[in-house]
């Protein structure tokens, strides 16, 4: 199996996600690269405690990663422009490939290092630089690679939609809720460039060069922050039917593209507009896909990590097959599958709503809720209504906890033998789509 | 620039869709895929008269495609099994790319397709094959690739989803709005395939595969219709804090894996839940991603034909590099970028929400009118509220029609001196997310 090796510079929150990536998924992601990710050298002051670092070598000089001939591939997640951007240069000179998980590296240098990487014809691989665990940069360069691009709209922000949900649910004021965000680790000591815009028009400016084919250049992004927003304009805005959302905008429109980042009503019939907490979302608007949302976690160490670790299996993959289709069909080669069986649905797990249509007779409930427990199955909420007059009938309406499909079934016979319950009784599953 | 040729088979509505789109957006696709993707030759019993097939062979045999010397890429959208498994083994054997938008094919005959494919070194591309427009397939496959994915769960039937979101919102029964979807064309003729879940039983065996590294298997599907659904029970539901759902789930459990489709309780503060209409989302968690969720039209002529051609192009890039990353850092190259300007803020477009504090004076309403009508500038929604006792000023809440930013900014100055205003006058921008 082609091996593919990778030096990591910085192990920070990003740093130390992706190494844990590797190791915890590195049987899976082998099958799926066709390759062997190994993870041969780092660069990081200090290693936490919970980092495995055994068999890696381990140095404090970025560079030497940089020049390793042992390396293929130079991850860089050490932030900020330099010495990142010497970095990347001289990993690019160098022949690596590089992913970078670094915003405002791209945003403001990324027309430099492109060309750099395309006259070297290696990869310099920035997935994780928007919107960390969302796929956005590929879905825009490849999934939807036959649209014409008319707009998008981005909530890139975890701290600002932060702020903005807890304002809006609990009626805070921005600067009460901004400290809560600092001590709980959702919004840095200096918050600024998070509440100006400024995180946000370094994502939008990546992703407005793609979707319109043009050069990034974050110097032309209007940019506007949260921080003067009023509680009483978020109250406002509720009552008028809309939701305030800090926004990364992207449009054609006659004549040039919009691009700015601004504090933005949106209405609440809108998909974008419930997307809440740090929980980040790309909307994109093609000319023949229609409107399509992008959602997940924009941020943290595994999130972002993915999207790393995603870019380092597109480049072994790419090694790996030399011309041929980069990506196996279903994911991995066809002799890769396993052999892990589906369960028939009896073993199959849910909650359940169940509706029971019973006489109203004392003692019905009761006889119900012992064919439950008797099954180790408990009602976690009810709806229970009078009789309306000249119905003898009553619907008892519960949702169960969850339980193997088969014993619910078994507790739904026993049910419709209670001589006052009608049969069929009504059984639908119910997921809670918990993580 | 390398030439793709392309042999369209079957041109119903995904394939005049398909055709439409390369047409239309072929300058642009041509600088993504590094190559001209050009249809040679089209198979169908009729063309219609919307179509454009100057400059193209046009056979009533699609074998003929498949034999042509002149095809690079067999692009098959007649449906069904027969001929069409056929006609892609018969592509496959003559050594050309295919790619197809047929779920049922893939779900029932993948193994032994992607068999073939891998065999004679072909791509047999799929991604219309599951949720339209959205590209799930490649975010499975290619964004999420570093993560075992624990789950997922989709709501991809778009008809199911509209004759849910109808029963809910319109108290209807399902027979009623089954009947309206079948003149609205959201449902066919005969619904089984769409109401029995079996349709989302075929996109749920591909997804499965691909997140689980598992053979297709559809026979090991269990499914269940919406047939049966009463409007009592959505009701229910409703009340107990759950929205109903057609999902295709798949899920890794202690010693398999469940992949069932039913209807399904969601909570009602899981976005999922909240994806309406004919709309398709698809919810993945991965072990490092954490949730995530796709969401855009699951069907359509456009819509589907976005994601063929999308297939189409990562082929023709594929075949352009020879053993380079086939896409462009910024989904084209640097060279091929475009000069399009970015607007200034002033010229840039939106509806405004503008918070006026004012003294509680008449004519002072007039007055904002007045400048606003002068700017051509209406007024589509307002909150006006009575002075409080002990207060002189009122605040005047109103949404503005879209308008030029900096023709927005003059009426605010005109606005503000107005003796009755209070300085400064609060502003935000609306976007309504139109497409």
């Amino acid at each position: 199996m082609v091996q593919v090796r990778v030096g990591i510079c910085g192990l920070g929150t990003v740093g130390s996600g992706t190494l844990k990536v590797i190791q915890r998924n590195g049987v899976e992601i082998a099958t799926r690269a066709r390759a062997e990710i190994q993870v041969v050298q780092i660069a990081a002051r200090r290693v936490n405690a919970d980092c495995d670092t055994t068999g890696i070598a381990v140095t404090d000089d970025i560079f030497a990663v940089a020049a390793n001939p042992d390396v293929d591939v130079v991850v860089e997640l050490i932030g900020g422009i330099e010495p990142a951007r010497t970095l990347v240069l001289t990993a690019i000179a160098n022949g690596k490939h590089v992913v970078t998980a670094n915003k405002a590296l791209i945003a403001e240098h990324g027309n430099e290092l492109f060309r750099a990487a395309e006259d070297a014809g290696v990869a310099l691989a920035f997935d994780a630089a928007v919107a960390g665990a969302i796929p956005v940069i590929r879905s825009l360069r490849e999934g939807l690679s036959a649209n014409i691009v008319t707009g998008l709209a981005g909530i890139v922000n975890g701290t600002c939609n932060y702020i903005l949900t807890e304002m809006r649910d609990h009626g805070r004021a921005y600067l009460d809720v901004l400290q809560e965000a600092q001590q709980l680790g959702y919004a840095e000591a200096d918050p600024t460039f998070d509440v100006e815009g400024i995180d946000s028009a370094h994502k939008l400016t990546i992703l407005a060069s793609i979707a319109f084919g043009i050069p990034l250049q974050f110097e032309s992004v209007y940019t506007e922050g949260i921080t003067k927003l009023e509680r009483i304009d978020v109250d406002f805005a509720e009552q008028l039917g809309f939701r305030v959302k800090m926004l990364g905008i992207a449009k054609s429109v006659e004549g040039g593209v919009e691009v700015r980042v601004h504090p933005t009503l949106v209405p609440e019939e809108v998909l974008l507009s419930k997307v809440d907490g740090v929980m980040n979302a790309v909307w994109i608007n093609g000319n023949a896909s229609g409107p399509t949302l992008f959602y997940g976690a924009g941020a943290g160490s595994l999130p972002t990590a993915s999207a790393v670790v995603a870019d380092i299996v597109e480049i072994a993959r790419t090694m790996a097959v030399d011309g041929d289709m980069p990506t196996p069909h279903l994911g991995v080669d066809m002799a890769d599958q396993k052999d892990t069986p589906v369960l028939p649905i009896g073993e199959c797990q849910s909650a359940f709503y169940l509706r029971i249509t019973a006489k109203d007779r004392p003692g019905v409930m009761l006889a119900i809720a012992t064919v439950l427990s008797n099954k180790g199955v408990s009602i976690e909420s009810m709806i229970q209504k009078e009789a309306q007059p000249g119905r003898d009938t009553v619907p008892i309406v519960l949702v169960t906890s969850r339980a193997k499909e088969s014993l619910l079934n078994e507790a739904v016979r026993e049910i419709e033998a209670i001589p006052e319950v009608q049969v069929p009784v009504t059984r639908i599953r119910v997921e809670s789509l918990e993580h």
